[in-house]
């Protein structure tokens, strides 16, 4: 019998388009927000020696337990409230899941996996624009809530690719008007210093996403955490597939978390070079730099994106496009690097005119 | 407002019993299936030397790449045709986000998760139970397949837990009969010598899964892949989430690649150990051992498998209940271990009475 793809595909996936990353030799990364700075050599060579006894033959632990009591430790938070993913991604994913009984509610511009997610989930998405200061449009977002009632509504905290944080009274606001969950991605919380982790005994639709990739500089390793009440993370573990977190991940989280305090230099300097690119891009009339609390920066430059997207790729500079037709029209975004490679970008950029 | 969590939880969860493990404090780990023999040691050497290297920083390649290229060469077949997963249950759940539209079939007993996760994925889960020779009941199937035309069928091959392959002219009746996928799990072939891989070409809707958990003895990493025709490929690398496969995880799969003949000596001791512990224990009166063509043995013993378990258990060996009401009733299922672990369960098998 012929296969029928039409017919077995279903029809949300059918339009679908996924996520996309950029794949082009380049001396200069400052595309996908990592951290400049691998991890410490020393603690590398802690992972190894640990590793060396690892038995990678067997399963991990489905429960990552020895990571979330250290985590449970380090944010003092209970252990029943906190669950381990391959990345924030997976949490995401595992959330729509369980709860995505009713609509999704996502702003724009944001990180665009939410929205598509909430796509291969086969729940409806609501996309609300946020206002010209790239806050939320309270009124509108609180007039959807009451009348729709959402079951997951998504908050980059501060927002990628904006790069702002939210006004909190906004936010706290709509916590308090939903039955749904307010899942709050805090992907980049240790560079703005701000977080809703001291209000999460208070609200048990207050969920928190939380990553290894960004300040501790593990993205390859794919850790990511949420916090939430006992009955969300109940649910999500119920729902998230038994052995998503490899032994590896567990083992180097583990040994991070035990020299934070090493890890943690990176977030300094990346903290101090972001004002520096700052600074610097703000005084370039040929480009229109917007605020940030977070490890990128959003500038728009008067002449068009693609082509000085182009001019850095071809001086081995490779950031991000994400120009589109509304909000962001003519913008790009650029992850504040090193010292030598952000250098490196300040030297085309103030060439432009 | 208060939450309600009935109001956004999807129905589909709220009864859902999420796959469960044990864990227990034991010597002697016969209950999960895992390669005995931990990755060779000098294959770890050459794993961390290469990690030294590794940018613990950047996101893992979306694709796999030289995995992909690496496992395209060995299997002999399209790079296309191939994508991987963070373990085979994320394909299984990628495939059935993609896929799902209609129902899935899955037999019983069989693997949980294919049922499990069509639960998690919200689409109704037919299933036909085995013969008693644990074979397919072809008619039935047929039927069902005929009158529904199912998106999915799951068919683990060896199958988990009984043990056996089914015929092959029965999945190839059920392959030419559907137009929906028929998902294979391979993960268990190279212990049985027995795969569908040459028939990937010929049929559209055959869908291979492999993993580098048992033969390779790499359950730690998570590495699972798929064979498929090019249309189901690019559904599923639509449906699965960019940076699915850990960076760490992508390099130890191609250093396993690349020395293939030392992983593959594990195979070897486990097929030898597996027919000297079938044939130890079918001399046993006190039990009834089914045949098997995988790394583990189903078997039945004359009293109570709880007793038997807890008596293994308390000789520090720990195996698998999978007694159930229906086609496993009484039945346990222990792995293929280490010789000497082997003797260790046999020695325990052999007092019953």
């Amino acid at each position: 019998m012929k296969t029928n793809f039409d017919l077995i595909l279903r029809k949300n996936i059918k339009k679908l388009k996924s996520y996309s990353t950029e794949k082009v030799d380049c001396k200069v990364k400052l595309d996908a927000n990592e951290n400049p700075f691998d991890f410490p050599m020393q603690l590398k060579e802690i992972i190894l020696k640990d590793l060396f006894k690892h038995l990678f033959n067997r399963y991990p632990d489905p429960d990552a337990s020895l990571l979330k009591e250290l985590l449970a430790e380090e944010i003092k938070v209970d252990e029943d409230k906190i669950t381990l993913g391959n990345g924030s991604d997976e949490l995401i994913q595992s959330l729509t899941l369980a709860f995505g009984s009713k609509s999704s509610l996502v702003f724009y511009p944001s990180f665009s996996m939410y929205r598509i997610i909430s796509t291969v989930c086969n729940i409806k998405t609501r996309v609300i624009s946020l206002d010209k200061k790239f806050d939320i449009d309270i009124d509108t977002t609180l007039r959807y809530i009451k009348k729709n009632q959402p079951s997951l509504i998504f908050i980059g905290y501060p927002n990628n690719p904006t790069g702002n944080s939210f006004s909190k009274d906004k936010i706290v606001n709509i916590i308090q008007s939903s039955s749904g969950l307010i899942v709050m991605d805090e992907a980049y919380s240790e560079f703005s210093n701000k977080s809703f982790l001291p209000l999460i005994n208070k609200y048990d639709n207050l969920v928190i996403l939380r990553t290894f990739s960004k300040a501790y500089g593990l993205a390859g390793c794919r850790i990511g955490y949420m916090i939430g009440s006992e009955k969300v993370v109940e649910q999500v573990n119920k729902v998230k597939l038994p052995f998503n977190l490899n032994s590896i991940s567990q083992r180097i989280g583990i040994i991070a978390l035990k020299h934070k305090k090493k890890c943690n230099k990176a977030i300094k300097i990346i903290i101090s070079e972001r004002a520096r690119l700052l600074r610097k891009m703000q005084k370039i009339s040929a480009i229109y730099t917007f605020p940030t609390e977070a490890n990128f920066i959003l500038f728009r430059p008067k002449v068009s994106s693609k082509t000085v997207f182009k001019k850095l790729l071809s001086n081995g500079i490779l950031i991000r496009d994400v120009a589109d037709n509304k909000l962001l029209k003519n913008c790009l975004r650029v992850t504040v690097g090193k010292p030598s490679e952000n250098d490196a970008f300040l030297h085309v950029i103030e060439k432009l005119k």
